[in-house]
């Protein structure tokens, strides 16, 4: 029988990657955000990279936002809502995430790749890896794929095919082992052998 | 004996991929410029994301930057100046890239890594790839990697390594017989069989 | 109007990269053969990495294949087809597909990603990328996707779904455009400027 | 202070990704052995892809060999030395890696990466790692980077540049502790929320 009895909450953001008009990655996060604010112990909260409104004369640690920094200092663990552009990952997307560094260290991150075809954002999700390993996150092995992903919401922002319930769970679920994992590690485990 | 007789010249724009301040990747940019603006029959020209201002209210070809747009169009072929953040292109050069389509068809591209440390930004050439590819372009075999960049070059912008003008050279045959060869079939081969 | 009068015909063999048992990669590859061999002025061949059955001993050209470099030596274009194991390329296709080098430079490849989910085998086709341009060929931007590959075809070897012919014809068309421009460019451009 | 108080030796084997003559990375893993037996509470073993002989009529769990299985079940991380192969991995080291599955899953691996040239193997690491995350291993972001590798090894297979054993030693630290992290989150942390 697993023993971890450590009873405190997770935060877990979800950063919309996105500033697109009409963003089918919006409904997208919204379902990520709603499904996580459901489950037991989990806090929450929608980081759009629209608001966020980055500085682009420059780029990195140089042009720190700091209402993210703390969010993201904050956070055990993230959600990308990421639209696959060209096969890869939307620049305001990268400008964003490339502005931290030490407050994503050691922590987990699942990626929901958003496609309007077929392939469920497969390739922005492996355009990412290299970038979120280097930026010291650990990419857990479920991904959420949404394909088609304006036909998948009604006007409301309502999701059409239950089948994506399910699969989020396990996304998040699996999101969450590793979030406490990390987080133990983080506080208890020393990197002196 | 080659006997290809078109003695029009080319159009190699190189696009400087970053806003970052004290950018060494503008050094690097400047002596690609310098080495093509050499060669018999190139025309080249500097084009700087900073200076291009997208809007970061929208992405793709809803943002796009008319007199990007234009050179893009009249050019046959690509420098890419890309530096490795976080082992992946700039956000603001995706960004950019991102908001034009039908204007890369069938045109080659090179790449030059920049990097502060000593892989000569070859992390941030297989990041491009996909990318690239998707964007309808052909990336050559040749790079350019620019290892150490902030140490490479003098206060005046001067290359300090003279290793990197021969390397450049090969780089940019290359680029330049991609870019007769491909101008060759968008004018001449037919894409029925 | 398009205007070149290379009336020549054009070797594109098939590479069938796996060696797994009751592998649906193989109908996928004998009906890629078969539409090649349909169009006027191709002739291809399916090269079967099992039957090529590579020595394990060694790595690259030391355990160079003759008959299986010599096609290559003649081929003017490629199609891999390549099944996704664990979003990655089948260790048989790489190994034998490192045994050469020259065989490839400045010809075309085109990729036919199989894979028994519902993404094509995108994953297998970015993981390619990198490999196939280090050895100097040319990827072009139209893939083959075969999702749940075991259900495509009948007993016989027959695809039940229509869609993929008009798909694989886009395909064929953008790889025999780019075997025709790359063999004008190594038999007429001079890499010299 | 950390307080993790699991007192228990770790299993680190290290893979040996080549198959070719005169291979270079024989020295890598071998130094990288010597240098993990040489740490407190760690056990280590060479597992090389030659010696494993695996069958090539077939690939994935129909070609299981047990003895590898045997010892990636026992496993708590593994170190991968990886030459790079026309930036891509052995053909071998991969036909072997996907004789396994469950043996992997949440286990830690760090990457060696080996080559010829300048640039450390960085190539065939960023392609290793959609494929090491879809096994369930999560690549630490230490890489060891052995550039020039035949002239950093003396006739004996002993280093010849110091610097080297500093970096392996974070490398090593950063496996270790991930691989006490993830030990703790297989045996005691649940996947039900």
């Amino acid at each position: 029988m697993k023993s971890d009895t450590d009873e405190r909450g997770l935060f877990i953001p979800v950063i919309l990657g996105t500033s697109r008009m009409g963003r089918a990655s919006e409904n997208v996060a919204r379902f990520v955000v709603r499904h996580l604010a459901a489950m037991p112990g989990i806090e929450t909260h929608l980081i759009d990279v629209l608001e966020l409104a980055p500085r682009i004369d420059g780029a990195g640690e140089e042009i720190k936002i700091p209402a993210f920094s703390e969010l993201c200092m904050r956070a055990d663990a993230f959600v990308l809502v990421a639209p696959e552009y060209n096969h890869g990952y939307p620049g305001l997307l990268k400008h964003v995430l490339d502005t931290n560094l030490k407050e994503y260290i050691h922590k987990a991150v699942g990626i929901c790749g958003v496609s309007a075809g077929n392939f469920g954002g497969t390739r922005v999700i492996e355009n990412l890896l290299p970038v979120l390993r280097e930026l010291g996150l650990v990419t857990i092995f479920w991904d959420g794929n949404f394909s088609a992903a304006q036909k998948l919401f009604d006007a409301a922002g309502q999701l059409l095919d239950p089948a994506y319930v399910r699969r989020i769970d396990k996304f998040a679920k699996e999101l969450v082992w590793m979030a406490k994992v990390l987080r133990y590690g983080r506080e208890r485990v020393s990197l002196e052998v």
